[in-house]
Order: C-alpha cells, then structure tokens, then sequence
C-alpha cells in the first residue's frame, strides 16, 4: 500500500464586518474563483443561510475541502481549508486561500491552528 | 454584541479495513442516523465517490459540520466533527460521534488533535 502523505489543514477563527459574514452569494463567488485559480476540483458544495443571516459554506474538492461558518451574531467566522498532497504538495494554496479569505472578509484574525494530517 | 462560546472540533486519522473505506451508501445510512439520534439538524450534504472507491462525504448542520475523506490506496481516513455550543453544550455530542464512527469503520486512531474553537 502506498505511503499517505500528510497535508496542511488550517483552522482559522476571524472577526469580519456584518455585511461581508451575511453575503453569502458573494462569498460562493469568491471561493469558486479561488477553486478555478487554484486549479483545484470541486467535487460538490453546500450553501446554506440561516434566519440571521449567517451562513454555512463548505466546497468539497478532490483535494479535500474549504468550509466556513459565519456568526453575524458573535461578529466572526469559523473558516477551514484542508488540502491534500494527493497529486501535488499544495501547501502553498492552503496557506494562499487562507490568506485570500481573510483579506476578502477583511478580517482580523483571533485564533489560527495548523494541523499537518 | 453575545459572547461566542467555542465548539469542539476533532479531526482524526483512521486506519480502517477496504470494504468500510469504498462503502459510501452505508456510511451515508450511518451518519443520517447519528444525526438523527442525536436530534442535529443537517441542512445540505455532499457525497461524492471517487474511481479508486474512496470517497468524500460532508454532513452541514446547523451546529457545524461532519466530513470524511476515506483514501482505500492507503487504508486509512482524515476525519472531523465540529459542533458548536449554539443552542446547547454538544461537547459530548462531539465525543459520541467520533467514537461511534471509529467503531461503524471498524477503525484505529493514528492521529487525534482536539480543538476548541
């Protein structure tokens, strides 16, 4: 059997202004254009808005996967992004949607884990 | 604005036999039915089966998220449960799904990272 190798799964917590965590059509166009950038391969997506206004998103990718949960209500957003090494050592793209992401929400960063899995 | 009180979020890597690996049907049936014993609420779902046999499975609730990346050529799988504390303390909740999906996989735990968040 083959050896896994292990890829970067990021964990981020980030406090974000109202209108960027309860636009969650803007937020499916972005991560489409990171997948299509990236040239990563979505597999299948969930969009979901709640009552409040937040949302849940998550792009399932051949790679792995992208999901964030926003809490308009607390001002922030629970956002991971893990990438597999199973065709290439991607990394560097985990760390570049992360960083993407921030910058779209224009958030500011509370809590950050970096799991190697 | 309301205090945001962290979840608990375990991801985990398995061992785990083939035909629990490539079995997409029955681990979709096995996590419909946590969700329902456990009164969560899922508002989308990805199932996505892979040439090899593998596949890629995420659960959206209302209180988080379930995902699942089985990789048969390796024998193993990255798995994660995120429920956050909205309505409820689901710490537990958190703990009963991962041990019950290592036992549904007929699974061996080889890395466990548990995350507040």
């Amino acid at each position: 059997m083959e050896n896994y190798n292990p890829g970067t799964h990021i964990l981020s917590t980030f406090t974000a202004p109202q209108a960027a965590l309860t636009d969650m059509v803007r937020c499916a166009d972005f991560f489409s254009g990171q997948v299509a950038a990236l040239g990563l391969t979505a597999v299948g997506t969930v969009y979901h808005a709640f009552d409040n206004g937040g949302f849940t998103a998550v792009v399932c990718l051949v790679e792995s996967h992208i999901s964030i949960h926003t809490w308009p209500e607390h001002g922030l957003a629970t956002f991971d992004v893990f990438l597999s090494n199973f065709r290439n050592d991607n990394g560097d793209k985990v760390q570049g949607i992360y960083r993407s992401t921030l910058e779209f929400f224009g958030g500011t960063e509370t809590n950050l884990q970096t799991v190697m899995r």
